[in-house]
């Protein structure tokens, strides 16, 4: 299978005096990073810093937009219209992208964030609205998704090309779905557990299901999380597993224009 | 003198359910129009039908940026940081662009809004610190100030193209700065007496001062108001009285690229 | 049946510059109004001129919270906790009753807004997190809620004194439910009708159903509406069609403490 | 001199998932929290927390309303008006105050945050205006200053008590006024050194100027902070040397009402 997979995380989702995240210490670990857009999380000083960072280390960016709601980071879901959802993803990715400019760079993917992922994942009028904002921002960009999920859909029919994402840190069932967060054993949390479900998962494209049956699945990133000091030390035990292994660690996506 | 003007207003500047301006009953007296980045108005479905008005009437876009300060319009001084007003003026602009993408147009010249205008108009850190923004952004944009201003200055001094505006109902003194708000008859509001002062202002460069004297004045555009009825009939007494007089209407800005 | 009902509306939703509904041409015709209370419209100096406005009136005042949704005018729903919602209306209904009492006045009853009257309507656990924030605040202060729904039942349950509503300018169905705004013939216009149908619902308990019925009504206040021009001459002719036929007009709550 | 003393220090600044201070840890060492408003800092969730600490611990409450800047975290000057600042300040005092009545306890005092109290501790006008913020919402409250500040001075004039704040780790001059941070040595940082100057404040009422003179100083509470582990390190360090000197650590003001 695969030799190589890319490792995304998100960054700048900071505000003012409030700090949230590794940026520092999840930079070298990834070759791609979700920037927050200043709706859910991250204003401009903390922005630019994160593009730099990126662009520094070599390191891909995407826009990582969300819903309008600092108080809930994002995570609680809003009834916006399709049409809402667009207008909102043009203006997120382009505030991103005018900073980027600063640090010669630029946004080359889009990663819905937090409630709006999830609300997007299986509603395909929202699915239609991220990849029609995508379209109109620029054809060039790609959508990093779920494998298989109403966004991976709608992007294609529309002739945006899609990154999947693997989960490494959650349990699947047999139909490659999620076990849902409100059944027990729905997230893993043993380090070598998870570095050797990823291992597996990206050498040989299988995972073990809770079920303990072997399922295929098929990703172009690993999402890693720097929300506290265990989520660091899980991201740097993946990344170097990998590395042991002679996976190499590379963007999906190309940085495609600009710099 | 000159027989070409351009005639500015501000646009977009409505908030979700909130309206202000007159944004349909401006769009055909204007050949400029610097839409809100939503930081001190304008929502992005807002800032979108704002796009596409100027798209459909071939009127040329600035970026209206200013303090993020909705309640008070920002029209209330902030002590940002230089560092923060660049940073905050690539977001905005970005945003209004990212938009501007769906509409087949773009971002062609730059005026800060309300205080921040008129705090960088005396400010060199702050003039600095937009003419920065600019020319990280794109040296190719403009940038719409007052004449002899500060921003005026550090944005040549960066090689930036600037137009200066002519503020169509304030009186004048002698030294060719605005009599303050303050002091009485800063501002007029007679029609006739304004189009009439725009005219020679536009044919023959010259302007009557408070005292009475005859002024040289120098600009690129004339600045319209929309916020109340009143305001919309001057703006098209303007607007007439220029066309009558055989005054070509014309934008300062070329649509540089994209489209 | 009832030979004295309450008018109420809404009241200081502008927000800085932004102009919203007509409080002043409402202010005559209302014995209570919900007041805004920041999160979804309403600033400071808005909210004290509503207070003063009622205070001046002899108009007894809800507070009139909402999701933090500024954008969306609190329209759109938003998936917060019962305790988010709950402590959110804490804050609300104290940030409005401290400016009331600058105008000698207090806050005597409370209407949740937009998409969390319509979700709480409905969501037992976000009823009972709003009976709880009421409970929490002052016992003694009133709900306005739609008669027969989930905030009624979680209210009367924590024994909450309750005041139910009349839609004056929506179609009831046999079984008292309202038609759904899908569904055409939802929505009334004919000012002459809606005044009849709210003058035979207050003083005989019934109106006639959508399928041509005669239902049973019980409630103890009529929603005005000032959106827009028309709905004040609506209201108008609802409040000038009761005061004709002899109908006290006449708050629901008295003023329970303070001034 | 004095053998009691407060302690006061911010609490309540966190919001949504962002986490800022140290909560926990500085209330045993207070008998007196200034708890955010909303408006520079604090969500309804992390308000409530930081009453019922209060409430637990026995420490006296009070408001610490701000500018409407969040990104700004209050720091930032911002050209509010002295009505926009006396309607802001209802608000706030009011949002806090009914989320303490949740917890069975209240506001007791205000003490401004930031750049509001800041400016208002010279500027006349917004030294008035806070002053009748906490006449009209309750003469009873007290509020938390610079002694021989404008807001000191404001306050008395209207009748409201006064508590005056001692900075230990700031140096002060022969004229009693501090050290302007651009100076070098300004701030102080040695624990010893600042425990000892505070323990030579309380007991003898004097403090050794950066000149070397003795200086008489007099105030009611020591502000402590907790934004950084030093901090609360400090914090501790200045109240067990209060306690070892037989200093008993007691509000200035006691819970007037409520409870």
């Amino acid at each position: 299978m695969s030799t190589s997979i890319d490792l995304n995380a998100d960054l700048g989702e900071s505000f003012g005096v409030y700090r949230y995240g590794a940026d520092e210490e999840l930079i070298p670990l990834v070759s791609s990073v979700n920037i927050a857009c200043g709706w859910h999380g991250g204003d401009p000083a903390t922005i630019r810093k994160a593009a730099s960072l990126a662009q520094k280390n070599g390191v891909i960016i995407g826009a990582h937009p969300g819903y309008p709601d600092l108080m809930g980071f994002g995570r609680r879901y809003m009834a916006l219209s399709p049409a809402e959802v667009t207008d909102s993803l043009l203006m997120q990715i382009g505030g991103l992208d005018g900073i980027c400019r600063a640090e010669g760079t630029c946004v080359s993917y889009v990663k819905p964030h937090g409630a709006l992922y999830n609300a997007a994942a299986k509603d395909v009028a929202l699915a239609d609205a991220i990849a029609e904002a995508v379209l109109l921002y620029d054809p060039d960009l790609m959508l990093l998704c779920p494998s298989g999920s109403a966004m991976e859909k709608s992007a294609r029919a529309k002739g945006i090309r899609v990154a999947g994402e693997f989960f490494a840190d959650r349990a699947y069932r047999d139909d490659g779905s999620l076990v849902p967060r409100t059944e027990k054993n729905a997230v893993l949390s043993d380090p070598e557990e998870i570095s050797s479900r990823v291992l597996s998962a990206v050498k040989k494209g299988t995972v073990v299901t809770a079920t303990g049956n072997l399922l295929s699945v098929s990703f172009d990133s690993v999402c890693l999380h720097g929300d506290n000091p265990e989520a660091v030390r899980l991201a740097a035990a993946i990344h170097n597993a990998l590395q042991s292994s002679g996976v190499l660690i590379k963007a999906f996506a190309g940085e495609h224009y600009g710099g």
